[in-house]
């Protein structure tokens, strides 16, 4: 989407290097606008795991791109094949949880192997990368399509005011390649004219809905508030908002949502308020898996520094501040899960659908496979 | 309660000079523990403005102090009458919001009428705000005692284990004179030997939770532990909260609950976990005036800059970094409405009520008024 006028996606081939990857470090977001180049597996490796980029479908294409970094400066001829077994693990070890980048890497390792050579391996792994990549930006762009329909109704019952949209977190562009999921229908709605404004969840602890949501709505064009995470019940209870979309993490095919902590706290709200909640995902985020529902979900639980300091921008440079006695206990839970019954829908790339089983694999029939007998 | 082992109020006389009020400037909280001298009106105005006190029943002690204040540095003989009105005016333009402040100063005003000549009239502010400070007190430690029971009813089913309960925002003994309301008993059932712990919801954007609750519970010397407001609705789903106590700013005769943005969310959750939600508050206030729900009841929107900004410690001295674009559109929602529906009983000074209307004036029979025929 929009940076200062200029379009921008979150990961690219330098226009005049082909040996050469480029991102925005979102580290500095949204203070200062840098753009990085990465040269070596080495650097992909340290931009994945210090958060330069971050987000499913991002972290999955740089780890994609990182193995064709590794491609480039690899010895040829004997020792090659244990070469890329041992720069995919490295890679993968940058952010261990991440589903996406251990799929993404292992697609480039499973594509090369029948290549001769080392560089026509890392040809074939840059055009994999690409794949992936055009694959991300397409399902973004299908779930910011389908989900318009969504704002486009509630635009039509009100034609004179604006359509109010709560988000949690940041599931927009910086997140994925472009378009972003959740924020896709809003950006989509925008583009076409439709008045939208968004409430923007600041999201603590690590306050990525004020860095970064607000952020890139904000360089789109797109009017947007930023409010607590303790106001959007208020926001409901007072009309103020007509719908929530938020991302999801992963799903499970009966339509459980796990997303960044405090999402299951708004849909209550908004059940509470007869407000539609909808989550935005690839259907790469649902976890056939999760037969019995995502509640049993292990949830991740994260360091105590980032609720102990606020870190932001202080004299013109990074800054943190502690804001409670050193010595506090503190838990950091990472994620929640929102059950089913508080879904109105799902918005996939392929559809929108009810939050239940049914519902789901009628949308996606290829994943209903009969048990073994 | 207790701070490094010793017994404090938030408010009290020099213990070596009468004419001296000296309170805890809780600005500084929880980073350095600063006693403040006040001598004049002047600095009583300052300490409430610019909240070195703050909470309902500590900033009405305060009001009815600084009249004290006034008095004492008062002209004896002709035009006492139209300065003691002006230092009151003058005193409850601090914080002019703040009910129980006008009623404060407003007490002490009536009350000094009879009296001859300044030194008389002084005294007796003096005794009417020790009269409204150990009225406070009272009510605070009643609260407790009531408050107490239900702790007791659910460590008696689960004797081996602690009881965990979540709070939101301040109401502490550092909100009021000694005990606190939402906090008065817990601080009983810990002093009674009953294992306790405390989820402390950080409480944006002031995030009083973190910087007073965390602080005074542990000085105290009871477990507790900081959370995101993010974080409640998932430990509610784990199992891990027995209990919700929370202040109230306002209440309305049929059991609604006004109180710090964000406790509207947790009711929610602890309704759709099975957990009780309970509103501590003494009865004054309870708005009698509120006969239709406290739904309606305007809420105050504060400046963007507490949201913007984020204060804390940093390098040993107070700081505040910026978390999001300087520009951004910022809406900054003080206060919620939690429905009487989510509220399982209220705690009052006088015993515990269901949270309607013939069960709470069944308490306060007097507040029954018939209607003039």
């Amino acid at each position: 989407m929009k940076v200062k006028g200029r379009h921008f996606e979150t990961i690219w081939i330098h226009p005049d290097n082909g040996k050469v990857v480029q991102i925005i470090d979102q580290r500095q977001l949204p203070f200062e606008f840098v753009i990085e180049d990465l040269t070596t597996a080495g650097d992909m490796f340290a931009a994945i795991r210090d958060m330069h980029v971050r987000g499913a479908p991002l972290i999955g294409a740089a780890g994609a791109l990182g193995m064709y970094l590794a491609l480039l400066e690899a010895p040829d001829g004997i020792g090659v094949s244990s070469y890329i077994d041992r720069m995919a693990g490295y890679l993968k070890s940058s952010r261990p949880t991440a589903i996406n980048l251990s799929w993404a890497i292992d697609s480039v390792v499973e594509g090369i192997r029948s290549c001769k050579g080392i560089e026509e391996m890392a040809g074939r792994a840059l055009e994999i990368s690409l794949g992936i990549i055009s694959r991300e930006r397409s399902n973004c762009r299908m779930i910011g399509d389908h989900g318009l329909r969504l704002i486009e109704e509630i635009s039509a019952r009100k034609p004179d005011a604006k359509v109010n949209i709560l988000t949690h977190c940041n599931a927009g562009w910086l997140a994925c390649i472009d378009y972003g999921t959740a924020l896709a229908p809003i950006y989509m709605a925008h583009d076409k004219g439709i008045r939208v404004h968004v409430w923007v969840d600041e999201t603590r602890p690590r306050n990525q809905g004020a860095r970064l949501t607000s952020w890139e709505l904000q360089q789109h064009g797109i009017p947007c508030t930023v409010i607590t995470d303790n106001a959007g019940g208020y926001l409901m209870n007072r009309g103020e908002v007509d719908m929530v979309i938020v991302g999801s993490d992963r799903a499970s095919p009966d339509g459980d949502i796990v997303n960044k902590v405090g999402t299951y706290l708004k849909a209550l709200a908004a059940k509470d308020n007869n407000i539609p909640f909808y989550a935005a995902l690839p259907s790469s985020s649902i976890d056939w898996q999760l037969e019995n529902g995502a509640m049993s979900t292990p949830v991740e639980e994260r360091h105590r520094d980032e609720i102990l300091y606020v870190e932001g921008w202080s004299d013109d440079k990074p800054g943190r501040v502690m804001i409670m006695p050193e010595e506090s206990a503190i838990v950091n839970i990472g994620f929640d899960i929102t059950p089913a019954r508080l879904v109105t829908a799902i918005i996939t790339e392929r559809g929108i659908t009810k939050a239940n089983k049914i519902d789901i694999l009628n949308l996606f029939p290829e994943k209903n496979q009969k048990p073994v007998t």
